[in-house]
């Protein structure tokens, strides 16, 4: 068994070349909650869907979220209503945040909707949200204080952060499955997620970042900067905010307490030796998963490490 | 102002014409919520949707419910989950659901929700349910007991029927608007909907039906039967299994009380006699509104007797 820790589409690249080489049955996946946004009433986990579409065959791969050729009537509709449309939810994605909303609301935890949902799309993998406890993603800006949502989607990224914080995660516990999983794998990889505000909201739950940090068994990250900008999205941004070295030398950094092996780019042979002294090995591979091919490639490196 | 109470297809057919020789800004409507359902944790009021869909010019003439070219993505995603998928919620119609559920979960009433979605419609009318109080239809079968969607559309009411009730309706209070609507109107129109099951909740509502009772200004009724047997729909085996004659005078005896004048075919001509007395007078007029001009003929017929 195999445990990944993982945001959304960052992730979902990584994982889609790790199933094509293990079977999905012997992997479990904790996804992070912190970006969990409330679309017209409708309860939306980002992330968690983004690797359930994965697993499922379903995800927009090129889009790196929602599904394949879904269509946004029932958006356009909503335009009409004057209600939010800048979070934008498919038509065939809308199902399962209804469905989701509707078995929270009947008394279902979050850990066992995600398991319904993936059971019914076929889903092999064991999908594990961090914590069926709210825990919040927030952004501070000098303007005030965004949601990871209204951060990323709506003002894309583009608003000054002072920091990031994580409401509720002192309070949170881990969902059931969680720490098990971290303790009775054969490996823990953390996927080339944005360390802050994908892996950052997990490990700010402080049973996951304990059991993280006791694991007997390897705990490898892929690192999602390279040549000192982030591969995609905010994650320099936001590591610089939180007072990080925006390389792959500053995830090391947040890291540094429980992982063994640090996976770094190619570009980045240089920084291995001071990425070593924080005790950790750096290896150093091609990281940029282009096609099907890098992608497996590089589920190949890390399994290697086991 | 005129005041039609209305049920869902049938009513909307006659106002479809009434709307082209008088102004929406005229007419109040008293719609059913009998027939309310949710669907997917969602609140859907089928009979308020038809009229306001017609209305605002969005309204599927030809299926009598719905919006007309819709499409049913999320649907068929649904059923994918094992959802419910008898009743079919369009994408574009969802929005509606969506809207309505999150508004009277955030506490708003049924008559201000349905204000709200009017307005962003562009509907001119006034549009009111008949409460803002749950009474639920009831269909009673020697298999048990149907709500009137899966009486109606699950199980396309082949069922036998053994009685109806309006489960709610002794503790329902009339929605604000509606009693006001009836006292202040130059005229009441009881739509050519299934007197059962369309227009029965409304008129079980004690305070409704005393005010219809009461009523200075003429109250007209349209008969949606026809020759014996219902225009559409089940109104005939409804009213059969209540104790009624399936004719006009069924229609005429459900009504005794309170209509001063009712509509009926002139297939019915014969009927005409025996009807009036019931103290009511009894006009001949073509109802079968198969287009436009008939449905605008039958809606003069109607307002020369205001």
């Amino acid at each position: 068994m195999i445990t990944v820790l993982a945001g959304g589409s960052g992730a979902a690249k990584f994982i889609r070349g790790l199933v094509e080489i293990m079977p999905q049955e012997e992997l479990t996946i904790i996804g992070n909650t912190g970006d969990d946004v409330t679309v017209w009433g409708l309860h939306v986990s980002p992330d968690l869907d983004t690797v359930m579409y994965l697993l499922a065959g379903l995800l927009d791969e090129d889009r790196g979220w929602g599904i394949t050729g879904d269509t946004f009537t029932c958006l356009r509709s909503m335009e009409r209503y004057g209600e939010m449309t800048w979070f934008q939810l498919g038509d065939r994605d809308l199902a399962t945040h209804i469905v989701r909303t509707r078995s929270l609301q009947q008394g279902l935890t979050l850990t066992e909707v995600t398991e319904k949902l993936c059971r019914a799309l076929g889903v092999r993998a064991r999908l594990l949200p961090m914590s069926d406890d709210r825990v919040e993603t927030r952004i501070h800006t000098p303007q005030g204080t965004l949601s990871f949502q209204e951060f990323f989607v709506r003002e894309r990224w583009a608003s000054p952060v002072t920091g990031v914080s994580y409401e509720g995660s002192d309070r949170a516990r881990p969902a059931p499955g969680v720490i098990e999983a971290i303790q009775s794998s054969a490996g823990i990889i953390i996927a080339p997620s944005n360390p802050i505000t994908s892996i950052g909201p997990i490990l700010a739950i402080a049973d996951i970042r304990q059991a993280l940090n006791r694991s007997v068994a390897p705990v490898i990250a892929i690192t999602p900067i390279v040549g000192g900008r982030a591969v995609s999205g905010p994650a320099g941004k936001l590591m610089r905010a939180c007072g990080y070295e925006v390389s792959a030398r500053g995830v090391a950094e947040v890291y540094s307490d429980f992982v063994d092996v640090l996976i770094i780019d190619e570009q980045d042979a240089a920084l291995a030796e001071e990425i070593e002294r924080l005790d950790m090995r750096a290896v150093v591979a091609p990281t940029l998963m282009s096609d099907l091919t890098t992608k497996i490639d590089l589920a190949k490196r890390v399994l290697q490490h086991l």
